[in-house]
Formats: C-alpha cells, sequence, structure tokens
C-alpha cells in the first residue's frame, strides 16, 4: 500500500471514529429527552404559514393513525370545490374515515361572505360531532384557520370545544393565518415556510402534489 | 329597530361588502398567477427543516397520489427500526404502492458509519430503480436529505439521477440538512419550522402523529 493510500485509509478511520463519537453524545441527548417525555396525551397539533405541505402533513398524520389501527375523522372546511386525491383515497374506507368536506371553494371563489359563515358554522358543528366521540381517535381540521382568521367562527367557543375533547383524542389543524389564541392552547405548532414553489418555474398545480 | 341595532346591522354590512371586494382582488391576483403556471412536469419537493410534519406531508402525497390512480413507490432511508403507522398502512395496497424500509433506525441509534453507508448505498439502489420507472408517478425518499447531510451518498451522483427520471414523474426528498446543492435543483421547497412541540408539555412521540 503506497503511503497516500495508507493515509487515506487513517482518514477514513478518524471519519467514521468522529461520527460514531458524534452519534454517541446525540444518542444521548435525544435518549435523555425522551425518557423527560413520558406522559401519553391526545395533542394539538397546528400546521400554519405560507408554504406547502399543511394539509398533506395532516393527511400523512391521517394515514399513520389508520396503520394503527385508530379512527379518523375529517372536516374540510374551505376546500371542496374540486374532488382532491385525499378525497377520493381516504373515501375508500368509510369504516375507518369519516370524510366531510364542508366548504365551497376557496373563500376569494365564493365572493360571498354571509354564505362562508353559514358554512364554516354547519362545518363545525360536523366538528363538535367528531370532537365529542371518544371512538375517534384523530380528527382533522383542514383549512380551519383561514375560517377564524376571517372570523368565520368565534376562536374562544373553537378552543373551548377543543379543549372539551376526550383526553386522547389527536387533532390537527391545518392553513395560513392562525390565530395566536388558538397556537398558545396547542401543543405543537409548525410554520410551513416557503423557501421556492414550481409555480415560479411556470409549473401549473400537479394532481397528487398539490390536490 | 334600535338606533343601536341599526348600527349594528350597517357594519355588518359593511364588512360584508369590504370583505367581499378585498376576496374579489385577491381572486384577480389568484387567477393571473394560475394562468401565468400552466405547464405540467413532474416536480421535485422537498421538505426539510426541525419541524414536524416532513414525512407526513410525503405520505400525504402520497395518499393524494393514489387517490388520482397514480403509483407510486416509497423508500425510507433512515428509519425502519420500528413499524411506523405509515408503513402499516401503506402496505395494504402492494399493487399501487411499492413500500422500502432500508434504514435501521436513526444514525445515533446504529452508531456505526460504515454499515450506514452500506445501507444508505443499497436503499439507493431501490430508489434509482423507482427514478428509471415510467408507471411510477410519484417517489418519496423518505430521510434522503440525513444520508445526504452524513455524506453517506454523493449528492452529485444522487442529483444526476433525480434529473435522469421520468419527466412527469413527482419526487419527494424529506429530512432536516438538506444540502444547498439539492436545494438548488428542486421545484417545491418548504421548510417547516418548529413554532412549539409536545415534548416540551412533556408528553411522548404519539402513535399517529409521530409515527
Amino acid at each position: 500500500m503506497s503511503e497516500e493510500q495508507n493515509s487515506a485509509g487513517k482518514d477514513a478511520d478518524g471519519l467514521n471514529e468522529r461520527h460514531n463519537a458524534r452519534m454517541a453524545r446525540k444518542k444521548e441527548v435525544v435518549d435523555k429527552k425522551i425518557d423527560a417525555a413520558k406522559r401519553n396525551a391526545g395533542v394539538l397539533v397546528i400546521t400554519c404559514g405560507n408554504g406547502k405541505g399543511k394539509s398533506s402533513s395532516a393527511f400523512g398524520m391521517a394515514a399513520r393513525a389508520l396503520g394503527h389501527g385508530m379512527k379518523v375523522g375529517v372536516v374540510q372546511f374551505i376546500k371542496g370545490a374540486i374532488a382532491t386525491g385525499e378525497e377520493n383515497f381516504f373515501r375508500r374506507f368509510p369504516d375507518e374515515i369519516s370524510f366531510h368536506v364542508m366548504g365551497e371553494g376557496y373563500t376569494w371563489e365564493t365572493q360571498n361572505r354571509e354564505r362562508d359563515v353559514e358554512k364554516a358554522e354547519i362545518a363545525w358543528q360536523r366538528a363538535k360531532e367528531l370532537l365529542s366521540d371518544p371512538a375517534i381517535g384523530m380528527v382533522v381540521l383542514d383549512e380551519l384557520n383561514i375560517a377564524l382568521k376571517y372570523k368565520y367562527l368565534d376562536v374562544q367557543r373553537v378552543i373551548a370545544d377543543l379543549q372539551a375533547r376526550p383526553t386522547m383524542q389527536h387533532v390537527i389543524v391545518t392553513g395560513r393565518g392562525a390565530p395566536p389564541e388558538l397556537i398558545a392552547v396547542a401543543n405543537t405548532v409548525t410554520e410551513m415556510q416557503p423557501v421556492k414553489h414550481a409555480f415560479a418555474d411556470g409549473i401549473a398545480a400537479q394532481q397528487g402534489v398539490e390536490w
């Protein structure tokens, strides 16, 4: 073996050793955090922000929950003008997931505030039924944040109903403009920040990706 | 009707009118953007950042794609030590989605860099098969970013293989630490920013929500 190869071999050994040592320290930190968080409870998760991934993340969690044998309920507050992939797909399993599409498209499509308020109220009644049923392990309230942002629904009333839900039930709330009062009572909140979007490349909303 | 009620009624009318006018302007802006973006193409989507929702967003898009009758392929690069809800669920549809779990848990669990590199290479071979198959409409490469971050795989080789894929195939890449070279060639990139997490409330990772 040449000296160069030998030195390269030593470098690789060094890289592996340093990596393994760093991972050992990381494992300690992660294990400690996991040890500290032991309580099981239904969580309120909010996905907000202007980036892509808010609703799709909620539907990914719905798929996870179904994979663990949990029952899931979905209310879509704003979407509904076009049939979406998530609706097509999850409607295949009516015994496991109840899927309610209550909106009539985005609010800038309807151009009618009074009708939007009425629709939001009907959607919330459906949500309340799901939030009262301990057999449902996860409730997805898709685009609820938008209904709150435009004050179609009163945020304090929504929070009261959310907090009265069964203790082990998870709720996922999605949409831009999550009100601070709701963020304050949530357990997990992620803001989806757009770094770039295919729109800018002149690419239309793609089936399977955006809807 | 008292003067007060009358004035409240006028206020409500004003609110509705202003809202409808604002929504009309918004519709114009949104419609223009949609008109400008007309091309159909397979997109490369990256979900990164430290917040919750990266993998779940990818699995939500997988559900959407299945709902449109597309075929989906999934390679999980890092996870795999425990059976996840997404794996349980999507394995129900072997004719529609091929699900490959290649990792052996997180890298700080394995504590062995050489084995991680070998596993990543095997996973990439599986990914390449999916990326060569025009019958597959969407490929999810879950936690690929972590394999790139730790240089288990060469980023330039990965980019070359991604760019050689069928033109209409969508790819979703997830994980913390997306390399800038990959972000540069992606169409849509979202950074999931943690605002708060249930861990801080002492709540353990919840079935259906985190796994």
